[in-house]
């Protein structure tokens, strides 16, 4: 039988971050673990995503998820086996998803967790491709961007976890054309492999200069998740009634001013451009029919992406910190 | 028996502006009319359009619609009567609408006129409220903003022809409150006097604090007529899954550099905010239930609109320059 532990090792918010976090910024602490109320459960964790929003969540800002504070636990998504359970709802032995990452163990509501299969899939898979990671992309192209069948379709950040599933779930809709920038000649090469129909690597070449040459004729969508002069070459780049989903922005997230919003964005006037930003949690009704589609494009080989593993608990500001600096390829996860 | 002139006088774009207009920039000539070809007809322009948007057109850039070409005549929205007719389907005396003002006669096929009932409304409305005006204001809340009842919407350029518009069509479509922006004291009343619920002078009041001030709980739709510091102030207060109509950028015009974008455009994302250009053009087919409707407002008195009218030909330049200025309370026309 697991021992049942009585503490937990957690990571906590030490200080907020001015531009690009540190590991001062972060601290590992011991802590007791409560006795389970009835309804609730022991998870040890196995593996927890690392995403570039929780930097966001770091300032003292009022926005979509309410900021860190200080010196408490950092949280986001995990995979963990139930080790004791006081709810008839989830047993023992079960492996679950639910959102108190960046600790060894967590307490929680038997009704805040959702069973997994860990035989069908990897567990970091449900953090991935078929859990919020997979969600993102497709609801990006889908609900957010209106993708129709033949469309000329451009993804920035190609080689991070999303971007990676926005390239291949693109082509598995009908996409003409899928094109990505990446930070790297590694990185480009890779996208091509998984399905990227082009890909140039950004701090090479001018986004506008990389766009012009894989896409003479303009493109149709944009899968924003750089922001930056990604977002305004892309705006030069669309044709009429072109999309813009906007998932993220990733180049401006360390900044500690204000940045610029593109120079160009009355273009969206006469092009009838329409840029819609979005958060996968607003979404939701969507995850059903996800996970439908992606459990059969896994299936088919159509959709697959890279996992970049760090291991122990100690690791996790540090992944956090090399994710900001783009030094991920895929999805990148710690495990516990 | 009408004279048929053989000459007509046109404002020609002598120069492109640098910046704001000057009188420089147009020239008042002369030019023989050739004769009619079968299927043309002979114009007398009535009254003409004066629009924002033809500043964007004296730049030689490529855009929506073709630059205006230096020492060609301008051109813009008019009605007049038809004078001689070489077409079975167009009548001598018949008013018609059509897209050669800046002119004081006009050769044109007759398939490119349309016959309007100067009897029913006086031939200036069909160039506002019953024209393009109108349905731009129709067609940015509706397809465009996709406002619903209940709706709490902001306008900028409210006294402008779209804003008036927009703002009455706002409420007879069931919105809860209408807030508008205007350039002074006495246009802030007039607003008011048709149907804003609420309304500031941007020029005494920031445009961030007049909007708390009028909707503390945030605004669900903006009918963006004036871009810049609006925009931004409009995309704080917007709230989840809120919609910016982009209908124009007047105070953008005559930048002569790039002008930096919303530096709060990020917000999107976590609000879930959709932003969407347009021009009425791409909505042609909406024209016809748009003057439907129109039609019911303009004769239940809750659609109405102010004109302001300057006198001959030789004025229409500076009518522009003034609209520019903001001169003009809504509709802003030169009757030749």
């Amino acid at each position: 039988m697991t021992e049942i532990p009585t503490t937990t090792r957690q990571i906590v918010l030490a200080s907020r971050p001015t531009g690009a976090p540190t590991s001062d910024n972060f601290r590992l602490e011991t802590v007791d673990l409560p006795e389970l109320d009835e309804g609730q459960v022991l998870v040890r964790n196995e593996v927890m995503s690392v995403d570039p929003y929780m930097r966001g969540r770091m300032n003292d800002v009022k926005s979509y998820v309410p900021p860190f504070q200080v010196d408490a636990p950092l949280d986001g998504g995990a995979v963990g086996e139930v080790i004791a359970s006081r709810s008839d709802d989830v047993a023992v032995g079960q492996h679950v998803l639910h959102g108190a990452g960046w600790r060894e163990h967590a307490v929680l509501p038997a009704r805040s967790v959702r069973a997994v299969d860990t035989d069908a899939a990897p567990a970091s898979r449900y953090l991935g491709l078929l859990g919020l990671t997979g969600l993102t992309a497709y609801v990006g192209l889908t609900a957010v961007a209106e993708m129709r069948e033949g469309d000329t379709v451009f993804v920035s950040g190609a080689a991070g976890a999303v971007g990676q599933a926005a390239g291949q779930i693109a082509k598995a809709l009908g996409a003409e054309k899928v094109i990505g920038s990446a930070g790297s000649a590694n990185k480009v090469a890779r996208v091509l492999e998984l399905g990227y129909d082009e890909a140039f690597d950004y701090k090479e070449t001018p986004v506008r200069d990389g766009l012009r040459a894989a896409a003479p004729d303009g493109i149709d969508v944009y899968f924003d998740n750089v922001g930056g002069d990604h977002l305004e070459a892309a705006i030069d780049s669309l044709t009429t009634f072109g999309r813009v989903a906007m998932c993220g922005a990733i180049s401006q997230y360390n900044a500690t001013g204000a940045a610029a919003g593109p120079s160009n964005l009355f273009q969206a006037i006469g092009k009838g451009l329409t840029l819609r930003g979005f958060i996968v949690g607003q979404y939701d009704h969507l995850a059903e029919e996800y996970r439908a589609r992606a459990t059969g494009w896994l299936a088919d080989g159509l959709l697959t992406g890279d996992e970049t593993f760090r291991d122990g608990i100690d690791a996790a500001p540090l992944a956090f910190m090399d994710l900001l600096d783009g030094a991920n390829t895929g999805k990148m996860l710690v495990r516990l």
